[in-house]
């Protein structure tokens, strides 16, 4: 991680930690314990801990307030408002997906039970919005508006993601698509919704969105890469759980796509309808690789990147703010976690 | 149902079908599918319906924008938001109390899946949050803050209502306020949402969500007591579905916090631990019943709906208004559906 990354992570705990916490002491207890345990401020008994998220989202969101010419502190409600709607999904998708484990601990539908899970994202996403609302100045109807337009996309991009599973004919086009609701809209939503609420001219909020949905991309590439290469220690997921439950990923579509023997090899084992047995993870990740979903992923990521930084190219930010975008980037890109 | 009640519903829907509808054509098409057959406009297959719920809340956010003196039209955003707030509740609560059958219809959950209930209540709160925030006016972020605290109380109800089924000692007093959670706090905001559009004085719209508030709790006591005694064929739920789940509501903890010998019957025969077995749930309601819960339930509704019309008298309605807001409420606390 670049030193300018630290910084901007440990800045962004710095800001947004207090005001996240506060928001959860509106909960009902059981319903507070819950969201705190996902986002990590605590234990399942409620005893301090620190296993919170990356913080990608409120880091964009403060970086964009930045990006207007206003002081980071405008993004906060933003910032907030997009990691609560963050782990809403969070919480709904683990319920949905059967996922038992995140950032190395178990998740809430398997510690509190469904119920607590379904109601704890509810409870995220009512919060989300209160807080955004809460925030002062003219824009901040629209900001409402942009949050909840992303909300739906994140719903469409789950609910297409579920209906990959059982599906055999999922094109290249649709699964970018997918991956653009799933991971880009939140990420273009929160690098513009500070500088919505910063007041910022139309041109430079759609250049940031522009900017957060290649990042998006980039980032969910990554994501699909190392979920399948990836080192569990790192990432915090049981490795091969994608290919576990026949998740239509964007490495393993494309793999699809392809042509030749290691295609028809990858086809015939991933499509025929049977859950894939345990001992065959491994041989699948390896035809994934050899039917080149894995070169046209890290190509994609890489282009994607460039992508967003392209699109910060003609917006005349502040140049620290440039850099900290920048040093973002190239983070998230290179990730191994 | 009175004359006047029965103008109210069907203004109500002239206005509200349209723009809900509308709504949600911003969906997705498969969640689109599983929310439109939720709220009755079609079938399974997509085929026209009309199975819609009552329209309770947007007839009072409609009557509650023209209690501030503008026309019901400015209550529009306030019905709609409502409205979709209430059945994203549903959607997760029939999903979490495991019921089969709404409005004589089969589940969402039970029909579509479980995913796409959570994913259609979701798709429905941010549709609400929407929708809200596009109304015009300075009231405008306020509005967002009140529907957003109510889906907050939505969540606290339906968790102390759930942690309810498992304990033996909930009181009356808890049970009234989950009861306020559940349901008086979405009609006390119906009930001042339209004002508040209306750009309505403080004092106006607290006094109509104390009506909301007061009628929430009549409503929510009569339906308890349906639960029991009413027919399945008008209310469209299954009988005694609240006893088999062992539901702790509002006739049964009254039940169980009286003395005397049916008292102690109902509590051997409700608390013991076990599932109540099917062919004792005949007896279990008559054990309420003689236990003194349906004569406090029926009493306590009709103290409620009083202290509604009571919380209209000093505010300065409207004629017509005041006369619609009576009838309505004459007509649901009296109703058999």
């Amino acid at each position: 991680m670049t030193e300018t990354a630290a910084d901007t992570w440990e800045q962004t705990r710095l800001l947004v930690s207090g005001p996240t916490l506060a928001a959860l002491d509106r909960l009902d207890p059981p319903t507070r314990l819950a969201c705190g345990y996902h986002l990590g401020f605590w234990d399942a008994q409620g005893r301090p801990d620190s296993a919170t998220g990356k913080g990608v989202r409120p880091a964009l969101a403060l970086l964009s307030a930045r990006a207007a010419g206003a002081p980071a502190e405008v993004g906060i409600p933003a910032a907030v408002a997009c990691e609560l709607v963050h782990n809403f999904s969070l919480l709904h998708d683990d319920l949905m997906d059967g996922d038992v484990e995140r950032r190395h601990r178990p998740t809430v539908w398997s510690t509190f039970g469904e119920s607590a899970a379904i109601l704890g994202g509810d409870a995220l996403l009512a919060l989300a919005n209160e807080i955004i609302a809460e925030a002062p100045g003219p824009t901040t109807p629209w900001a409402v508006r942009c949050l909840n337009a992303t909300t739906r996309r994140l719903v469409a991009g789950q609910a297409a993601d579920l209906q990959f599973e059982s599906r055999t004919d999922v094109g290249l086009e649709e699964c970018v698509e997918m991956a653009g609701d799933k991971t880009g809209a939140l990420l273009a939503c929160a690098a513009s919704l500070g500088a919505v609420l910063a007041d910022a001219p139309p041109a430079l909020a759609l250049g940031l969105a522009d900017y957060g949905h290649h990042l998006g991309l980039a980032f969910q590439l990554v994501d699909d890469l190392l979920g399948i290469w990836g080192d569990p220690e790192r990432t915090g997921k049981p490795l091969w759980s994608d290919l576990r439950s026949a998740k239509k990923s964007l490495p393993v579509v494309a793999a699809l796509a392809g042509s030749g023997a290691a295609v028809e090899r990858f086809r015939a084992l991933y499509l025929s309808g049977e859950p894939l047995p345990e001992d065959r993870l491994e041989e699948a990740a390896r035809l994934v690789e050899d039917a080149g979903g894995r070169a046209w992923a890290e190509q994609s990521a890489d282009r994607e990147s460039r992508a967003a930084l392209d699109a910060l190219a003609g917006l005349g930010l502040p140049e620290d703010v440039l850099r900290e975008l920048t040093a973002l980037t190239d983070t998230l890109s290179r990730r191994d976690f």
